[in-house]
């Protein structure tokens, strides 16, 4: 199952695209596009629908998982990381994949077993659940691949990633 | 000069096609998309893509305003409407719009000479400028037809809405 992870931002837009089957051996690509604040909000916005439906043509992944958008303290950035997000869920729909929200907690509770788990910690055990040969960087893409194992996870498939990770526990590379 | 305006919202989305110039009467197009809150937001979003994107290639408007969005007391509402925004301004990109936001205080501003005006002025105003038969329904389509004359006004053409203006409030039709 391929899933497409996205946390979402006008700015800085964390993309990962994470495979994780019993078959093959995870494998992730994760990557960070950066859009200019000097361009304006349509154009920023076509940036980031465009790579997003580009990159679904290339990794046809099986389902998209983006970031649950809250209000934070910078009303202005909030405003724009909620656009971004409607752009991210959008494409994914256009493409007719099935697209889930999830909570920061949850992303967490889902990687590292606690919703109050820290950045290190995530980036931590996104690298051991796919067999990363190091941690993935930016942040915002470990954040991606992290949104994609959260939904590989709790849609069923649970047994087969605690597998990797008991496997990755042990220090195995398969 | 033909302007697709949005009042952008997730339950309800506010769009009105405005037609300003001075060789023919404005005429207008006013409507209110509904989305059903019982529904996943992809479903919702990927609603509101699609019947803008049919909008734009029937009426083929020249360029596209959308309401800015600001937080308010309802974060949950505030989120979507940001989400909602963001498809709208995106399906302008698409097509090779230019897309421009306005604040309700610049839009306020434009159509009654105040930036305070309450809805009934507002919609009073709508009705005068555009030549309605009767105020537009409801009231999330004359917030929309609003923020096109706003753009028309804004965009160089004054003079000329300043004469329809005054014609209307000599009572002319023509």
């Amino acid at each position: 199952m391929r899933v497409l992870g996205v946390d979402p931002g006008l700015t800085r837009c964390g993309v990962g695209v994470s495979r994780a089957c019993r078959a093959a051996p995870a494998r992730s690509w994760p990557t960070t596009w950066l859009t200019d604040p000097a361009d304006d909000l349509p154009l920023r916005l076509l940036h980031l629908d465009r790579s997003l439906t580009d990159l679904v043509a290339e990794h046809r992944p099986d389902a998209v998982a983006v970031e649950r958008v809250f209000s934070q303290h910078n009303v202005r950035t909030v405003m724009g990381t909620a656009q971004a997000s409607g752009v991210a869920v959008l494409a994914g729909a256009r493409a007719g994949l099935p697209v889930t929200t999830y909570t920061p907690s949850e992303v967490k509770a889902a990687v590292t077993g606690s919703g109050q788990a820290d950045k290190a910690q995530m980036t931590a055990m996104v690298t051991r659940l796919l067999r990363l040969p190091e941690p993935p960087k930016p942040a915002d893409a470990a954040d991606a691949l992290a949104l994609a194992i959260c939904h590989v996870w709790r849609g069923g498939t649970r047994s087969k990633l605690a597998e990797a990770a008991q496997r990755a526990r042990r220090g195995g590379t398969r």
